[in-house]
């Protein structure tokens, strides 16, 4: 029997390389989108829809008043928004029943590319072995997707993307060369991953827009089980 | 003073995200472009021409003796032509005093992409220790360009680059995420490189065109102290 493919896509300006048709794709963007949005469906959100642009965002507004409205400009809630991109603000007393509209530049854009893919579902160190249990149970390619930062490489998404593969390695899928990094830059940060992505330029640019206990938030692994899952235009609680 | 910056671009695809005419470029493409590249220059080649596509390579015949050509198809020599593109072929006796127009997909590609940069030089494993000492006193920022396999990452061009940012480390160079990455799987992979790149897709897929030989000879550290430098369309040896 012919081995599935476990492979990581570095950045979404790698994505034309792939045929997303033939993955269950993965979105990662550890700080913060994927992490706030885990933490939300958790939470009871019934749906987060994630959108490029401030203007987008505030477009839904109009909608009606089941929506919350999500953005930052420079790392403060943009006035006239419900909360910013911290995981913090995604509590149930707030999101539960609520469809956010979450506005995240490089997630956006990954979860736009992976539309024709047979699933995508959204991971973060929160719902880390939740998500990958489930994964372990489709029997199919998987493509782990980094939305990175500015369309290049970030080392926290990819350290994630290590992260799954470790779990899922006992399947024996077949790895690409960036899976194999992946998993092996893991195996240097696993025992300290804070430690590890304080080197990072990443890191470095979130720390002085003062998001330090953001950062240590998104860093806690299996807070959560909720796997959101893209349905059309929103993310929601995976059901089965 | 601001530091300058040391930065790795993992594939071609990402080159469009950076100003290349900000930095020294160094192309890499371990398997097996830029290791015969240094060999031939090392031997007296006059120049090498590096072009994407067996045909450009072919037109070269008719501009005379002079140039060697070199092609393969599927790990041939392309019936009619010099020879292929082993880095065995690149000694003395053919070379010295020749140009060789190499037929190389990823490796121009990259090249191709890189001509704005204020320089352009050519690195492998053979060179590795002479490419670092001269770039140590150029005090430039400089940008170590992955050649890739089909412009995606591939882990040989990478630990080369985490080999070349060993070197350079102690001069306190401004990292990027990527370069911190490719030193960290340098940290890995350095004790026994040969060892490390056999669990590469890539690697796998050089054995089955029975080309073990050829890997073995571009793992070898310090062969050469020839730097290729990009003179228009040629390569030839840098003088200062």
């Amino acid at each position: 029997m012919q081995k599935n493919c476990l492979e990581v896509c570095l950045t979404p300006a790698l994505l034309p390389l792939y045929k997303v048709e033939n993955y269950i794709v993965v979105i990662i963007d550890i700080f913060r989108a994927t992490s706030s949005i885990c933490y939300g469906i958790e939470n009871g959100a019934e749906a987060i829809i994630p959108v490029s642009e401030v203007e987008e965002c505030a477009a839904y507004r109009e909608k009606g008043l089941n929506y919350l409205l999500a953005a930052e400009r420079n790392g403060e809630v943009v006035t006239g928004f419900d909360f910013g991109n911290s995981p913090f603000a995604y509590t149930p007393e707030k999101v539960a029943g609520k469809t956010v509209v979450l506005t995240t530049t490089n997630g956006t854009h990954a979860l736009h590319l992976s539309r024709q893919a047979k699933r995508v579902v959204i991971g973060s160190f929160l719902n880390l072995t939740a998500l990958c249990n489930w994964l372990k149970t489709q029997h199919d390619n998987i493509l782990l997707v980094c939305a990175g930062w500015k369309n290049n490489f970030n080392l926290e998404d990819t350290l994630f993307a290590g992260a799954v593969i470790e779990q899922l390695k006992e399947l024996e899928y077949k790895l690409d060369d960036p899976a194999i990094a992946a998993n092996d830059l893991y195996q240097l940060g696993k025992h300290d991953i804070s430690d590890y992505l304080k080197k990072t330029s990443h890191g470095e640019r979130l720390r002085k827009l003062g998001i330090t206990e953001d950062i240590a938030f998104c860093m806690q692994i299996d807070l959560t089980t909720a796997i959101p899952v893209l349905e059309g235009e929103k993310l929601t609680k995976l059901q089965d």
